[in-house]
């Protein structure tokens, strides 16, 4: 087992990291729990999944388990949603002392932890993540919320858990499409702040792929996990450095909105996105076309798309990328990658530069 | 002008109490607001009376003015006015730079900073308050939310203003009935913290009432916001010392809930809740009969009622105490007065002693 701890002052906490985790449930979050009332929030394809034998776990050493199950799918992720849970929470007679754990994927773990964070203003959180995005992603950072039609997470708050448990096993029920997703938040990670890690996915891109090796997996989702704590205990609320996390996300969000969210999945959105970010960074002079393809390469060896879909205009995309809540004042924060391992961000790039990448990567 | 100073750390913030003070929030604000855009809250009512003006100071000194009226009452008071609010200021571009301004009462001021705490995971806050319970109660604290159909407040966030603007000729166009609630709130903080304040109401109580004395008011105002000011700095998210506050508040939701939140007011639900406390207090040798009667008398003075609806059993009074979220790990936690000016916390407080008191304030 692997152990992350992310510095947040008197908001920190560990990561676990390994294969088989959830039969140590009882080890590992009893002494936590022991007094206190469960609130086990799952999805309606995870509860099938892993519901019954979870909540086992954790009957043994909480003071009581009540579970919730929302519809599964990115159209739960709404205020509606969180009104449901907190009012199952009321009824269970769950007060500030209980604990909301999210057994599922960003999408539970999104509304899971919100609703941790505005239940009778505030009580408290444990992610269980299922899905290798949710393992690499939420898990760092506390950023919980939901969508509203007029864009993805324009409602949230930022809330620490009190503990992370990521059971690598939950992998292998794991669509494969949903799997190279995950994987394109380690490329990313990997672009932007270690070129060892990449050099790593690309020599064992296969074995991770194929989850054939629980080991490396693990290390490789501990790593990502350790680099996006190190940012995140720099600047909690975004103020700055935390923005390079946003790399392919600003392009990736855009991409995912102009093809109605149902086209491109949030980690095929955020690998297009970082390619149109390198084509970018290519046209700018700051990496070489070499490096541009390596990194499309390795998105593509994780089965990952590096193209916007056919049919949708550059105009589209671009004002799409305007609603964006990581912009401020009006000026367009863009990430752009200066090497395999560092990234910076640029405020001013001419908006021609912008429309010329991202038409160079319709329909490629 | 008073100005009493919430000291937060890094979220401390001024609150300017004093008459009039809507004319010059231009002078008040304009250094912060002048490259902001402003997303300017209120109620149907208010609407009417001072929207128009009020936007006018505002546009004078931002970058823009936006806003957004919703229905008044408190049954607008719901997650669905929320994603209604946050889905406008979507609309009017605003971002996480912008400020949120509620200009109303208590059900304005909980909801406009909750959507300030959640739009984008978190705006800016500014309150203008117009009730005199929104003045004394929710301009000092950081508590925001909605209410769920299970009970008030279930929903919402620890969430502190950049600044509150008091101006009390707000006061003038407020009912009677409202004005009357708002010094429940008053005399409340000066049974639990302050008897010097408690004679100063009893000697000024028909000026206050009437608002003859704009000085007189300004400094029941301000001295009360500083009292709750230095509690409130002392255990910002209600861990324990900040509990003395909601004297008369377990009790006052309870018959406020199981009258089904229309007959009583919210201050009307505090002023019964105090005469419920001091009569447990009297009878468990905390004070004596004489100081619960000159509580009584005071209340009575400000036009506030002193005992339960007729027909209510006490019964259903204390088991709808029961949800109230202040009580943790299920025991229930009493605010009692131990003289004028000074109140204690009690847990252990025998049942057959509260439903005697509730019952002693029936239909009295």
């Amino acid at each position: 087992m692997n152990v992350v701890n992310v510095e947040l002052a008197e908001r920190s906490y560990p990561i676990f990291v390994g294969a088989g985790l959830r039969e140590q449930l009882d080890a590992l979050l009893g002494e936590y729990l022991k007094d206190r009332s469960v609130f086990l929030v799952t999805d309606s394809n995870l509860e099938k999944l892993y519901l019954e034998s979870v909540a086992g776990k954790l009957s043994a050493v909480s003071h009581s388990v009540h579970t919730c199950v929302f519809p599964a799918g990115e159209t739960s992720k709404q205020l509606s949603t969180i009104e449901m849970i907190c009012r199952k929470g009321v009824k269970a007679g769950l007060d500030r002392r209980s604990v909301f754990i999210a057994l599922g994927g960003g999408v539970c773990g999104d509304m899971t932890g919100f609703s941790a964070a505005i239940y009778m203003r505030g009580t408290r959180f444990v992610q269980l993540p299922t899905s290798l995005l949710a393992m690499v992603d939420s898990s760092v950072g506390g950023k919980t919320g939901v969508d509203l039609p007029e864009g993805k997470n324009l409602i949230g708050a930022f809330f620490q858990p009190e503990a992370v448990v990521i059971d690598t096993d939950f992998l292998k029920t794991l669509p494969a499409r949903e799997l190279s997703c995950g994987y394109a938040e380690l490329i990313k990670t990997a672009v932007i702040l270690d070129g060892t890690l990449f050099d790593m996915l690309e020599k064992h891109a296969r074995d991770l792929l194929n989850l054939a090796d629980a080991e490396r997996v693990s290390e490789a989702v501990s790593r990502c996990c350790a680099l996006k704590a190190r940012i995140v205990s720099a600047d909690e609320k975004e103020s700055s450095l935390r923005a390079i996390l946003n790399y392919g996300h600003t392009f990736g969000h855009a991409i995912e909105s102009v093809t109605g969210y149902s086209l491109v999945e949030h980690g095929e959105g955020v690998a297009i996105g970082m390619c149109v970010a390198a084509e970018l960074a290519v046209s700018l002079g700051l990496i070489s076309g070499e490096t541009a393809a390596r990194q499309e390469s390795l998105l593509k060896t994780f089965a990952l798309p590096v193209s916007i879909p056919a049919g949708y205009s550059a105009e589209a995309i671009f004002k799409a990328m305007g609603t964006d809540k990581k912009n401020s004042g009006g000026r367009l924060k863009l990430i752009l990658p200066e090497e395999i391992g560092r990234a910076g961000i640029y405020t001013d790039v001419p908006v021609e530069k912008i429309m010329n990448a991202i038409r160079k990567r319709i329909g490629k």
